[in-house]
């Protein structure tokens, strides 16, 4: 089966690191196609790049299709233009933040999200109310470094150490969810240094769109979610008519 | 002072009735400016479309803020882009459904709304918890037709009316909202034949708009809504790099 | 138009200065009558007082039903009787809470609101969760000074600034919204000394009954809202009888 | 042991069946005192109603402070000035409303209301929500009967029954709760009629009471309850002062 | 009548201690029956411990019923099994946490929890948010002590108060809820200590299901609570067969 | 890997169809232990018969750790027993309800669940508020029939799909979610004759205990979940001792 990992944002690098983590978990059969988007910012780190990079996701799951592709992660924590996303897809599409937060409920009764800047925990927040999670999550904590700079700021690791052990003591809580796509590399070793389970979205993501597509789940295509309805979408946008 | 009112779907004579409902009910000293996307799809019937939305929706208040526009209206029910949007902006920015339901929350203890397709009922409830509406909005309801079909269709305006009765008789409610941009301008009408509080949304939020500024009350620009992180948007969205 | 500002308390400097709020915020074309009860408890600091004060509410509301008034503003953070004082009126009945509140949510994600005694923060409490604010409001501060002491008391201006600041800090809210009517002149100076939106409800709420009235919009008279069935009413209440 | 059981409408016919309600559960060292207010409406079939019925239910508690009375019932379905009232006593104050559902939540999983007039269902839907039995409560049913007439009207037991069966059938209820102090003499013949337990709460209340005082357990007077706070109250109130 | 306290572990001492507690509150026509399952944990910390006390408690109900019993009292601060009681049992059955919740809600706005081992307040967590008292509950606080130590262990007493004082300090709370049957010898002198009502729900309990009696409400038949249906029950738990 | 799939009630034929579902999805790596406990009732349609089921679970949890089973399934829709089950064991643990919500979140927003007895739609009821999917699940159905007649009874296939049907026309539900172990083998007819996707828990959780184990994420072993303490467990039980 192929699926298809998108990172919302435009950051090749982080693409690559994500691709890996995917490819890490998948199952011999599985193909991954990790990509991002040919357009849109270069990170997302509020409503405005999240918003931005929808169209993005969008247009990679519109190819997808085409390309005979079976299912979908949306591999950035703020699950930008998820049910979008749905409405397109005739197969399953995850999201990293619901896959983790989903996760964590099944292993813990609660769990604290480490993510990288302050303003971005308000879109963590709608998630976890919208995904029914409000009681599990104990606190969203923020290390305050931009998203790129997990990957050139030697500080990083550390910082986020510190702050799940902060979240260990202060949340009491039972496992940690990472909080961003950029992250997925960590949780192995994270675990390891604290003894409870971290979760990467990424990674389970994957596997739950493999569970989904090995079950012949689909996305439900009567109601809410159908494929959207054909009509012009014109100027800039106009690529993206059905 | 001067309010952009932003229909985010790109038919031009839904902007036009919109700018007219807007016009009816601003102050002497206010300007509006309807306006809609220059790219974008025709209509807004679920999340697909709805996504396309908000990037015409963020280019118009970008172009306003360019212009010295004190205040924004999004005018469309499903309030596409808000946050991004307020990101983006230095006064306030209301959407139509907030504002309607603010609307009916002053002067009922119950309402309806009334909308046009069933499938986007769902986006109506999101925003419905969203804004802490759960206990109030007794009921979603759709009359199941197209939103560019309220212009043509003869039939609109009754089935309109049929449902509103429905909902009188069904839900108990004690005003109706209209659940769609499209239908500014039949809330006098619907108030006179029904004989309870009808609310369209364009007018209300005009109005709050309109109240915001005179309170020289702005987007906080401290924390979750402060501007955008100034970065690369590449590709066909470039011209969105701040 | 005639918006009747209620005072609910019997204190008549803070009526005088609770009037002067509105008239500062009101439209050319509004009257303002700024009154408070003849009967009643001098300040409201509790169920007790609370209580006690709606009853000179409804005789004020009365009154202004017979005198032609259009609308009217319950300028108490407690907003009480706001319910019967709407089975009452004609026209549209807002609270200064309620107001306050919901243009908090207009302009961030998050509000503080700053009050005077401990022990009426279980008041906003209640007023917080039935206008579906729980997420909004972050935090109800109190500064422990009497209601009456915001005028006499040098202190008293301080104590709110500080007490903003915490709320600022602790609470990381990106807006105030002052929770006393006495504090209604504070507003704009905190606004200044801050750099994010402080919201006093008295202008609000004016500001919102103008809204409501100029867009045609009374209280809703089906249903739970419609006027009081007429019943004797005994003792020395009969007055009150309809 | 005194407990005073407080029917807040002024009807003396239906004090007079709520004090043989509450004489017949009490204890045998309970001494009833059934009483009304001497000022206030003739009956509660509203939020203004209510409103006025609350000067009269704290008359009543404060003259049952001076009278060495233990603590006390408020014998309404809408439970008027509970908190108010629990400021002024040092016992505990029980309303019937709170002690149906409690009751109800002991026996059953699900229950349903049954109360007069519809438009007070929503005075009870507050009541619910604040006594956190939105999960247990079903529905809540209005046989469209003035509360007065529950007396005169040879149909209201009929109605009241039906109205009983009709929640068995459709809100699959475990329990019904009368949804008004003048339904207190229907509970035990409903529950013969009916096969589950029928509740009443001016019984319940008085049996509660009865065990808190017995308890040595009373109004916590430390924080939102303490006493209220000596003021000067005026006019036609000036009684009221501390 | 007969009540049967059941202590749901097997800590003879606790059941004498809780026994003792019942007696004290007891109306002169009641007869108390303690006692604690043949089978089961010694104490029950965990949802471990828990489950297997459950067998316990339905054995002891199962006897009751055969012996004439009119009611039940759960006294660990779990209510384990209490639904599952309440389909065995035709008199009215009360779990130790919902009686003395309940009891709270009718005396302070506000209360906290204070029990022994950390890792059980996620169980009363549970029993708050089913109990509909999450708005209530303002804490849950351990003493990190196990339960059989409460007896053993001098320091127990002085931990608890000193959690109390916290509780009142730093939660701000009107009442605390003992969170253990095996604090109930505890409540009159903490009581006497700390000022405001401190609640044991042994005591509450025993006089709620005195009352539930004494009204002839016993657990409803009808729907979710009806009497198990007859079935095989196999190997060691064969007795269990109705 | 070793997953042990655990029918939690005693009848063999039922233990085996789930035993056959659990195998049909398992990955070429998996080997699956089905199993029943030797005691306990021979189905599970209530409380009573729940909490003794339990015991059962924990006593195949217990063996399983011994034998080195890597994570578990209990497969009854009360998922009776989770909590303490996770206590027990390293690996995960997870039930067939919540892994059929969880999968109907991601391929639906909203779902109706059709299961066996009305009585059990309580439980199912439960477990929607404690996952967290109140707004996801639209309605609770029973065709009411006894679970082992869904293998004795022609007519309960019929009576399911006729069921499934209903749920898609009034509740408009987007997918379907069977709510009792014993229907495992009709997910695949129903979703080819309904076109929407219908979803077995077993299947699922057998996949989702996979993906946890193939992550290495086992229970938390901090805080909540931690393993049970160490205590004598007397008489009849004196085996769950640990």
């Amino acid at each position: 089966m192929k699926i298809k990992v998108i990172n919302p944002n435009t950051s090749v690098s982080m693409t690559h690191k994500i691709g890996l983590a995917a490819q890490m978990v998948a199952s011999p059969g599985t193909e991954i196609i990790a990509c991002n988007p040919e357009m849109g910012p270069i990170s997302i780190e509020g409503h405005y790049d999240e918003a931005l990079s929808v169209v993005g996701v969008l247009d990679e799951i519109h190819k997808g299709e085409a390309e005979g592709v079976d299912g979908y992660v949306i591999a950035c924590f703020g699950d930008p233009g998820l049910l979008a996303a749905r409405e397109l897809a005739k197969g399953p599409v995850v999201g990293i933040a619901e896959a983790a937060m989903h996760t964590a409920s099944f292993i813990s009764t609660g769990f604290s999200i480490v993510t990288t800047l302050s303003r971005t925990r308000l879109i963590a927040q709608h998630l976890v109310n919208n995904y029914g999670m409000t009681r599990l999550c104990r606190n969203i904590r923020a290390i305050n470094l931009p998203v790129l700079s997990l990957e050139a700021d030697a500080q990083a690791k550390n910082l986020i150490l510190q702050e799940c052990k902060n979240a260990m003591i202060e949340d009491e809580c039972g496992a940690i969810v990472l909080g961003c796509g950029g992250m997925a590399d960590l949780a192995i070793q994270l675990r390891q240094q604290l003894g409870i389970p971290v979760i990467d979205g990424v990674g389970a993501a994957v596997k739950f769109v493999e569970v989904l597509i090995g079950l012949e789940l689909g996305t439900s295509k009567v109601g809410d979610l159908a494929y959207p309805i054909s009509k012009p979408v014109v100027g800039m946008l106009s690529s993206f008519t059905l």
